[in-house]
């Protein structure tokens, strides 16, 4: 099998990586028209979305493809992944067929599965995401699962090298920030490897029993270290977080020990409500000139002042538009012509793990 | 802000309106091909469409656009449409940043949303659509607000148009109907509007209760008058009404007086079954050949009977192909690219309020 | 009228079935491109659909056209159908207008309608699907209703040519398999006219209680005949099914005698879970090598083995990948643009009863 997934940033090399952030870029000026002309990317969303599902629809259609939307609903598209299983219960389809006929019909499949509580140690494994890349002949790409989300940490990278300039040894702080639900942390871990991957300091805050998956936070310190930056420190305290911060990223999570026990995580996280980026708070940053990031949508007020979402130092809209950019050079990679007027980096093909 | 967005018709200029018509007219002919390439409607659908999304959709597809349809079903998508809202309740996302965030992946936004009960002096202000076209540097198009469906009254004003020709002082009834659900008031409000853009003669027959939000009326009432027309007057007798119509429009629609107290309303229009157009009453039409329109879908039987939608009078279908022709002109208007096979009308660009 | 509607495959003559079915082989070699240029297909989904709306919509797409995708949910789009209703209820459209309106905006119609309980005498009328072509200027496609799911049987039909070579006088065995619910007739009715169609020999085999609608058993024995075929016999044993069996269809279907009558029905099908395609059935095919198909989602190790579905006999995602390659021939037939790259065989327009 020589086809690609793209199922964590992680998994493709950092050159690829860069491959990838360099077309994108291309992309952006407007350099590259067409690429997917007759390409079809079926996207099966299993929890819904408004913002990944434009924008790789777009994605498609400004390259001269089609993004085909299945919106099976919350969990309404029961599949079975165990593999052997006597499907004589609620699943009414196993995962092996849906992938491999799905693959029949389009060039790639996105898919969207958001952890559903229960076991952590069941829900880390990521199996529609994973089994969907395993059973289909077509790349897969991750739309959102339980432990990532590529696309976002794709164009999370690709502001931060806009805004920034030179990322190497600059600091990005991702911040815990208090949320009326105990969100996933796939955004969160996304971040910090995109932000490891482009060797920068990485600073985590959250409080106590917010850390995350141990196997994440370790991935992030061994990025970090060999793109030469560092992991700098774990801070519980929100206002110690942003001292020299060129970076913050601002985002909700929850607790994980507590993953599966929400009366429990619930009441810890009651008591934490002033975890809030504030504009006296983004004073701190270097020079008070941190960028602010967030993956949105964000609740205002709660997670980040109006003050600072609407001021100078918010940059939370390129973000979300650079999701369009970072897609278009995905897809141009992973399934685009031969021949188009791109000029194919294959930056991925070389050494990535498949 | 040199964006153009199109939430009523009324704040196009008339020769504006009349660009569009003409130029509906000549893409309806086939006369027009291309002038969407690479361009994407995203349409939010915060209530069910079949009609609007199907007509939209084929309009973008027909120029060589592409439309984006998102459905978060009836209320999924809480907005937060007060500024400074502390979002610690049921609201997930503050209009202002889907608004922007959306204007970066499309080239135009179309937003439907409907009353939702309560107080009327809250849902008039049509806050969810107003709120988009404030923030999204894209133009908006509402495609069914509390108070307007300006699509639907193009397609009316066309439909007027090629049916009677010269429509100047010609006679344009709207009735209300009897229905089993109050039902909205903004395709009554945009069809006498649409009437009164083009000069004829405006009559409104409705059971006393039923009277039009005040300010609708006036506004109706001074387009009318300011092209040449006038509001006759408005009558509460289902057999008066007719009489020497040359378009007849059949709508139902609830109390405005009695919005949010739907147990009042209900005992009100519960003796108004007899407002129906019959074949009978079709007869004191000029000549007994008033065209009859109706927006669809219709209750065959409750507010207009099969003799009548089936017989030569009735223009319902010819009225509902037309959303297809007057929303592929505007959307030609509003983001159609330069030097597309078309000869850009420019009619909106001068005169029109933003 | 001279358009052509797809709404069970016997409703087309024997050569046009075959004109389409050669053009399928055609597209799927890849020797026909575009036709469907500015062509719009509407897509009515009564109920879910993921494969049959990825393959139109991908077919569409890959010819120049656009598939547009409306699924107003499970009856939630409550349409009349009764002549002269007085529509004061739950009805909200008459499937007149709905079909008339639809037709002006698309260039063919597909519509999605499957039985929902009640009386078999009324659901076996398919009045949904039947409405909608009678009322609709334009070519409407059936998805699948009570009845039949003519575009599952034509993807029946070209796997078995593409398997067994030569189709006449081979051996089709259409089995019941055991499923948690019972499932509509319209998949195995019309993959048993499929392979009469093709003069096999035709054997049907499920337990008592488990016929299909007299009359479409009447029209398979009838086709099957007419074709040079034969229908051998009608076997209630799963162990005798399969002796001799060049194709070895299997699906599940509730008790047409007890439509309606879920609990008496579930008692007689709680008794049948050896109703069930194992390796060692597969055994008692011609050589070992009859050819196992099923039209998916399937029940895994309760309607047929892993071990068969993932060996060598299994041509089931052959099959699913074949939906889309009929269905271009069949839209290119409908509605393909006059002078595109395919030679058009007109084989459906001599013939063919509308």
């Amino acid at each position: 099998m020589s086809k690609i997934d793209f199922l964590a940033l992680e998994d493709w090399s950092p050159d690829a990586v860069d491959g990838l952030l360099r077309l994108a870029a291309r992309v952006k000026r407007g350099e590259i028209t067409g690429g997917l002309e007759r390409k079809v990317l079926a996207m099966v969303f299993m929890d819904p979305s408004l913002r990944t599902r434009t924008s790789f629809e777009t994605a498609m259609f400004l390259h001269g493809g089609h993004g085909v939307v299945l919106e099976p609903g919350k969990g309404s598209w029961p599949l079975e992944t165990e593999p052997g299983a006597v499907m004589d219960g609620e699943t009414v389809e196993h995962i092996i067929d849906a992938a491999r006929v799905l693959g029949r019909y389009a060039d790639a499949l996105g898919v969207r599965s958001f952890p559903r509580g229960g076991d952590w140690a069941v829900a880390r494994q990521d199996a529609i995401v994973r089994n969907f890349a395993r059973y289909c002949e077509k790349p897969v790409i991750n739309l959102e699962s339980a432990r990532r989300h590529p696309c976002q940490g794709l164009a999370d990278a690709m502001t931060l090298r806009e805004k920034l300039g030179m990322t190497e040894g600059k600091r990005f702080v991702l911040t815990w920030a208090w949320h009326p639900k105990a969100l996933p942390t796939a955004v969160p871990a996304s971040a910090a490897l995109a932000a490891a991957g482009l060797g920068m300091e990485i600073v985590i805050a959250r409080p106590p029993g917010y850390e995350l998956d141990p196997e994440d936070t370790a991935s992030i310190r061994r990025l970090a270290q060999e793109r030469g930056g560092e992991f700098v420190h774990i801070i519980d305290d929100p206002d110690d977080a942003l001292v020299g911060a060129d970076a913050v990223y601002v985002k909700s999570w929850g607790s994980v020990k507590l993953y599966g026990r929400p009366e429990e995580e619930s009441a810890l996280r009651s008591g934490l409500r002033d975890w809030r980026l504030t504009p006296n708070r983004l004073r701190s940053t270097r020079g008070g000139k941190g960028v602010v990031m967030h993956c949105l949508p964000v609740r205002r007020n709660v997670e980040i002042d109006d003050a600072v979402l609407d001021g100078p130092n918010s940059v939370v809209v390129d973000q979300a538009e650079n999701r369009l950019h970072v897609q278009r050079a995905l897809l141009l990679e992973l399934i685009g012509n031969a021949g188009s007027s791109r000029q194919v980096t294959s930056a991925a093909t070389g050494d990535t793990p498949t």
